[in-house]
């Protein structure tokens, strides 16, 4: 109870609000302090309140050094939540510093699916490992969500499930469930998932439901609305757009046949929505992947190929400009404004991308709309390409106090901002179309085109109305 | 039960896994045909299978003039939980277009929680008609829960509570259960909170363990290892926060005394995680808000700000190229060049941008690891820089034949990737301690640095090397 009555006094409304949950630099010290000094004791006790997500938060911000003395130091305290938890850059540098009993101790408290979570992205030595620590049975269950393909339901799913035929009463599932051994049960479950007689799921009922129904009510009575089935096969990103979409808590999970195999929880979705929204952020800003606990090499790599596709578009757009080098050799004005008109279409061009990107992530931009969305578009680009227009027309008559360079620019913002609007709604759903995500690679071709498109209006109309 | 099984056949494993949740365009045609041929009948049957979120999605999929007459077709089936799916925006329009009847029936409803939900963001004309709809003691709850601030825990909260004295065993916990009115319980439940003689939340208790236990053991027993309380006025995003770093399935909220006012399930922190997510996206993009279905003029607002803002870091970044004109008109070239420093630093400052917002806001940039990330980023800024410098320095000699202009733009590549990772990482940090965004404001001061310096190093560095 002890233990109870911490955790409700660290979670007290007295607490700064705004950062309520954020791991204290100071714990970090003081834990850093005892490690440095060797002092196991006050490691755990300082160790004990921590929710193994934060330990986990907390050996992701420390060096390898303090990581790994730290980790030796706490030695068979180290639990197996704390390893689901970490990064999977960090993950394996951690499995390979703890010995071979704390590991396999660690791995044996996990759920299947926390175990399959773990292991899938390890190096095969390390996966042999950890399957090499487990019970026959568990290992089997591992092995067999393994067979499911990588992101799908079927390894998101657990596989305990609480499962009751159609014809049962109230009673009837209540005494099964006292009857059923502890291990046979999920962790946590909300929901029976009624089944017909070749075990398809046909509904859900809600176990507050049950507790509140007289024993002799048929389950039947007493089914949820709200009812999917998950294919097992079915892409984890689908699985958690269905829960968002129609606000499950637990959705049954069927094989090929339609057999009840496993149960997904929103919990479990709630984590794959926010894995995928980080992968579209870091997308969208071409880091394919990557976080904070990477290593510099690691990082420099993951960043390697975008900024190549970025020099590549770079030097096709210098290209564009270096057709009108003579041009620029008699009015110097217009290199120093070429750059306004490629930026302004290049940040309007990532407005409507960023838009459209999300609002296919959120099945928002579908058939019915597509060419109302690009008419919207490319009409906020048209309106606020005039805007810009009539500011830099004077800007270039000020500046450079030549009305016609101010014409130029003018006509050259408004091109290039309804292109902007046109190439950053058409690219991502053409990409979409043919089967590439458009997080990935819209970014490179909508600035490619509003570079290009900038520079060409803005310098060939100059070359055509100037010289 | 045909409903049943026909939502069951809906989401059968045949389906397209890829695309298993689309609301398909055939679906919307033959919607918007029965609205045309003014077919009421059709209209309800064909809606009949689709979940109000995807009627939702489709009245914000189809063009304001369907939408008025889809909803005058559909009239009294119109339910509280479509309102409650739609985006604002469209939200205001849909209210206008329902006659009176068919909302307050609409609204009555929906739990207290939804219609704060539904409420909040509406004008003060039509809040009032709402409210006015609701049953006395609905609308002081509403009212009572509106008056803790926006975006808090107060707000997001269901009043109602399962809540047991600490004393109490498993078997008063189910009597109390039973004889509890309907409509006193939350539609679900998942924990009974317990509390102490002060109603003072003190542990949870999961529905599963409580039905599986004997009649007399104490609900002490039964608590569950993890338990956050939530002050009621904490920001909606730290609960959102909470739940996903802790894996809470639902929490109770208390007063500014620590009393049980409510409790928040996991699903509510869902949405949440999902709109901060959105919102990260958007204001990485300069897109404060908005969605495909704002109209035009709103739409164009909202992009406006940032576009200017872009305008005077392209204008500042114009001046620095204006200094160095007698350059530009000696050797046009370095015209032709300087925008790819420019894009290449833009660039690799978004990247370490992108990683610091996702970083800040998942608290796994603190304190104490601020100088290490710094740090990093600067080091793989000026690794790829030297990769960069290398190719742009053999471009640049094969390209205009100069040695020395060759050696000039991969100085100041190198220099202003450095400076990329300097500032993408930097800015933010200093962002989140002033209190502004990250998200919505980093992007236009790191930009304006990477345009300011690597024009300044290129044309700098070749005036002083090439004249």
């Amino acid at each position: 109870m002890s233990d109870q009555v911490e955790v409700v006094e660290q979670a007290s409304p007295e607490e700064d609000s705004a950062q309520a949950y954020k791991l204290e630099p100071k714990t970090v010290a003081s834990v850093l302090y005892a490690v440095e000094i060797d002092d196991r004791e006050r490691l755990i006790e300082l160790m004990e309140p921590l929710h193994a997500a934060d330990i986990a938060d907390l050996l992701e911000q420390i060096n390898p050094f303090e990581r790994t003395k730290l980790i030796r130091l706490y030695d068979r305290e180290f639990d197996g939540e704390i390893l689901s938890e970490l990064d999977d850059s960090i993950r394996e540098e951690v499995i390979a510093i703890l010995t071979p009993q704390v590991l396999s101790q660690a791995v044996r408290e996990l759920d299947s699916d926390d175990v399959v979570d773990l292991i899938e992205d390890l190096e095969d030595t390390q996966q042999e490992v950890i399957l090499g620590a487990l019970e026959e049975s568990d290992r089997a269950a591992v092995e067999q969500a393994l067979s499911w393909p990588e992101y799908s339901a079927g390894r998101l799913m657990q596989r305990e499930v609480v499962a009751a035929p159609e014809h049962w009463t109230v009673g009837q599932a209540i005494d099964h469930l006292r009857a059923t051994p502890e291990e046979d049960l999920p962790d946590q479950f909300y929901h029976i998932v009624m089944v017909d007689p070749r075990f398809h799921p046909v509904g859900n009922v809600t176990l507050g439901k049950l507790m509140r129904s007289k024993r002799t009510t048929p389950l039947k009575e007493l089914l949820e609305d709200t009812f999917r089935i998950i294919p097992a096969a079915q892409d984890e990103g689908e699985v958690a757009y269905a829960f968002n979409q129609y606000h499950l808590i637990s959705a049954p999970v069927v094989d090929d046949e339609g057999r009840l195999i496993g149960v997904i929880t929103i919990d479990d979705a709630m984590a794959v929505l926010d894995e995928e929204h980080e992968e579209d952020i870091l997308r969208l800003a071409g880091v394919g992947e990557g976080s904070l606990s990477d290593r510099v090499t690691e990082t420099t790599k993951q960043r390697l190929p975008w900024l190549a596709v970025n020099l590549v578009t770079a030097i096709a757009a210098s290209m564009v400009i270096s057709q009108f080098e003579a041009a620029i050799a008699q009015i110097v004005a217009l290199a120093v404004l070429m750059p306004i008109v490629a930026s302004m279409g290049g940040n309007a061009g990532t407005q409507s991308l960023t838009v459209a990107v999300r609002a296919i992530a959120t099945k928002d931009l579908t058939g019915s709309n597509v060419w109302r969305v690009i008419r919207r578009e490319c009409l906020v680009g048209l309106i606020n390409g005039a805007i810009f227009a009539v500011v830099m027309g004077i800007v270039g008559v000020v500046w450079f106090g030549s009305p016609a360079l101010g014409y130029v620019i003018a006509v050259a913002m408004v091109v290039n901002m309804v292109v902007a609007g046109l190439a950053g709604t058409g690219i991502p759903i053409i990409l979409e179309r043919i089967g590439v995500d458009p997080a990935l690679a819209s970014g490179a071709f909508v600035t490619t085109v509003t570079d290009v498109v900038g520079f060409f209006a803005f310098l060939g109309l100059a070359a055509v109305v100037l010289l």
